[in-house]
């Protein structure tokens, strides 16, 4: 399988190769199952020792739930609550864990993109949250929603991605207390693979549930995840009301949330590795348990947000060797609790898609992906700490992540005696290119990037001299030109917009931001 | 430990930051010690089925030797040479490689970088021949010997770069038949770390040695490895004379080399990953048995410069999953027959230090760490395929090389307690930037990239907007103006000019170029 798109599968040779320049599918790749070895760097008794300390500070230390509800509930399960800090036995803890799925189907309004979740499968989901872009002439500007239709067009056609992901880019153009509402709806309707939820509030949260309803039927919902929504905690050691309020409203429908403390390391963890993911662990499973409390048995995502703080300037860093290494880790705990988890992936602080752009992104996309994370979230587009997202980017990412996907899938047997034949066949001196094997295999073979050129000099200058950026824009364009819109149900449709029409009106209009990473 | 420097330890706070800002020691890192587990997607069935196979070919189909001397060696040795054609019995292949060394001292002028090579131990050596450069403005040209030197500086001074190489780019200033003079001269006078053997031909493999018994003297080269040449195969199943002749030079005089079938995948091996391995190992392993024929104990390097072929183009690609994939494999392999092993890293096809290159090097970098090669050649500078070494990319490869050492190392335990601690001084909500703890340890804890720019996009406008490449650049300026000559003893300084100047003599000028990767 090679390039960015999905290929048919040809007879070989000379047709095959003019089937690699012409034939396009833009069919998505299934949830990523896993065939590599992961990287575990601790052995049974660290992963015992990383436990013990983070069921020791739920209890010792305990974590400050700023939520008068939460407390009730927590008072109700049996916590022990002293003002809003809510010290947590470890059995009860251990407990209420258990019932989280380890796997779970997530499903698309398309089913044959519902994607499985959990144990060996990952997915791949765009970035959100840049209040920039960089467009497809590369100008960093305020995004619009018909920017993030686009990229959610783009979405819709990468096979590599597994989502629409929601606010890829915030529609400034649109007002921020209804903003929820246009974003759920360009999610749903320019792309047909799963979307992740907005939980800006517990209200706008609640929105996002009854357009689910609306999209997939109320009593659907009850039994199969549709969507996702992301509540970071205030680490250290505090979650707050809004992400509270938003995972009742996701909880009580049976909706997955991702559990995500935010970690600056360094500045609100302690600086060093290890420890950082205990309280990481900590502050995960705390929340983790509080989706039982809310409702039991349902699905939940171990989340985090992962940085290191630069000492010299205060800024996140990306891309680190720290960072890597907390990804193994977390990995390892999250498998040792037999719940899904979530990790971000191509982040970085390039302010333009420059070589420190391609070696952080890649750097976490290796972690990541040698740390068996299942929800691989900012998978496309992330750039200059979040703050844009960028087109060309999100192509190259998007490619990057279906040649991840291959080495992650791990060595191929299926052909082994059939390719030593071709050895015996060719002899020392020999040349492959012409023997059937190749001329059957090639394609499935050996990826080749799109999105790389890797023609000599005097052919480079001779197309023009052109680089990543503007290849990768260019091919947005053709992407765009040939995008078909998976049409929704029109009755649904209809539905759905009414049921916006009616939330602008009753919702005034007020333009606050609230940002979710 | 952060940045491109290695900084001294200090007692943090107010006077750490300090002391991060202005002092700088370019103290070489010692040889990494690996502490992450590694990728090993084979399993004990899987090796032997690589090794059985591998050893069938070299039974069953052979390898050509196009060598006279070599040929005359294998029937002396037992094998059942046929024309050029060597078969070579599993028993004959088993018995020879069991008596290369599993690790061992790779020796430099300052016995202080000295550096261990095999089992748990791995060394980053740049990048080595290169037609062009792009040199300290960025402008693409014809190297000269003044440019080497200036690599071989700036290897000097970079902490996570082990080797000066040798041609890391080719003087073409130089008569080409005098050029490997020159160039050795130029590797051993402004570095003082290890450096690596010509072997172009076998009589400027055998100059080398000759340049090597005057700095160390003839008797220390006998139980001392003190360069490194790399010989080539051609894939497939082909060994040729210049660099069998070469490869006797250094053997005779126990100086290792690599043993290095040149893979372009698809090409000149089944389009196949696995198959790829076993025939890549089984010449791999015929010319690390002729090694042993050679002079028995010699150390030797079980080598291989992997590409993948895009079949499209028919140009080379790097960064692609089957490469990381091969690497795995072959770690595996290297290992199961207690062999040091090299490979290739930051291999790339960008024609400028664009994202591609970023993207490229990273994922290579990535792969040769989690395989756990030993010997991680071209780990600076690679770009265009091997056919520029740009300063810019040097500077930042040196980096990530230091980067992925400290992700190499593996976690550290050592303040878990004391970092504990902290957590429960600060508490939920609190912070951790004046925590003694953090005081303490940020400069150890997490990395700072003094390559990447992790500011906001206010702050890098308003310090003119620099790109990575400038930025390196800048460093580059920088380094070689602090540059300090480590200088040779006089003596041995005026015998080794005596030598090449004697040798230019007799050697006639002839510029016939002669690469080696």
């Amino acid at each position: 399988m090679g390039g960015i798109e999905t290929k048919a599968r040809s007879r070989g040779g000379r047709q095959a190769r003019r089937a690699l320049r012409t034939a396009s599918s833009f069919e998505m790749l299934p949830a990523l199952e896993r065939g590599l070895p992961l990287c575990e760097p601790m052995d049974e008794e660290q992963i015992r020792r990383v436990d013990e300390a983070s069921l020791a500070i739920l209890e010792e230390v305990g974590v400050v739930f700023r939520d008068d509800i939460a407390l009730a509930d927590w008072r109700r399960a049996g916590a022990d609550v002293r003002d809003n800090r809510v010290h947590l036995d470890r059995e009860l803890v251990r407990e209420l864990i258990l019932t989280i799925p380890e796997s779970f189907t997530y499903h698309a309004r398309n089913p044959q993109k519902n994607v499985q979740l959990g144990g060996p499968h990952s997915i791949f989901v765009p970035m959100t949250g840049a209040p920039y872009l960089r467009d497809l002439d590369d100008v960093r500007r305020l995004p619009t929603l018909d920017d993030l239709a686009m990229f959610h067009k783009l979405a819709h056609m990468l096979p590599a991605l597994h989502s629409s992901a929601h606010h890829i880019v915030e529609p400034m153009d649109m007002v921020v207390s209804h903003r929820h509402l246009d974003i759920t709806y360009s999610s749903m309707k320019h792309c047909d693979k799963t979307f992740m939820g907005m939980t800006t509030s517990p209200k706008n949260a609640e929105d996002v549930m009854e357009m689910c309803a609306v999209l997939f039927g109320e009593t659907y919902l009850e039994d199969h995840p549709v969507t996702t929504g992301n509540c970071n905690g205030n680490s250290p050691l505090v979650w707050d009301e809004t992400m509270l309020g938003a995972m009742r409203a996701f909880c009580r429908r049976n909706q997955p949330v991702l559990c995500s403390p935010f970690v600056l390391g360094g500045a609100n963890t302690p600086a060093s590795t290890v420890p950082t993911v205990v309280q990481v662990n900590a502050e995960a499973l705390s929340a983790l348990a509080y989706t039982q409390v809310i409702r039991k048995g349902c699905p939940a995502i171990y989340g985090h947000y992962l940085s290191t703080v630069s000492m010299q300037s205060g800024a996140p860093m990306a891309g680190t060797p720290e960072i890597s290494l907390m990804n193994f880790m977390i990995g390892q705990m999250a498998r040792f609790y037999r719940v899904p988890w979530r990790t971000s992936n191509t982040l970085g602080g390039a302010k333009t898609f420059d070589a420190q752009a391609g070696y952080e992104s890649a750097t976490t996309m290796s972690a990541v992906l040698h740390a068996g994370a299942n929800y691989i979230w900012h998978s496309a587009g992330w750039n200059e700490a979040g703050m844009h997202c960028s087109v060309a980017k999100f192509i190259v990412d998007a490619e990057q992540c279906a040649m991840g996907y291959r080495m992650a899938e791990g060595p191929r047997w299926d052909d082994f005696d059939e390719a030593l034949a071709a050895v015996r066949d060719v002899g020392p001196g020999g040349h492959y290119l012409g023997h059937p094997h190749t001329q059957a295999n090639f394609q499935r073979a050996f990826f080749m990037p799109r999105m790389f050129d890797n023609n000599s000099i005097e052919q480079w200058q001779a197309e023009g001299s052109v680089e990543i950026t503007e290849r990768a824009l260019k091919y947005a364009r053709k992407l765009l030109a040939d995008y078909e819109e998976p049409k929704l149900d029109e009755a649904k449709d209809e539905a759905l917009r009414d049921y916006i029409a009616r939330r602008k009106k009753e919702i005034p209009a007020v333009d606050e931001l609230n940002q979710v990473h």
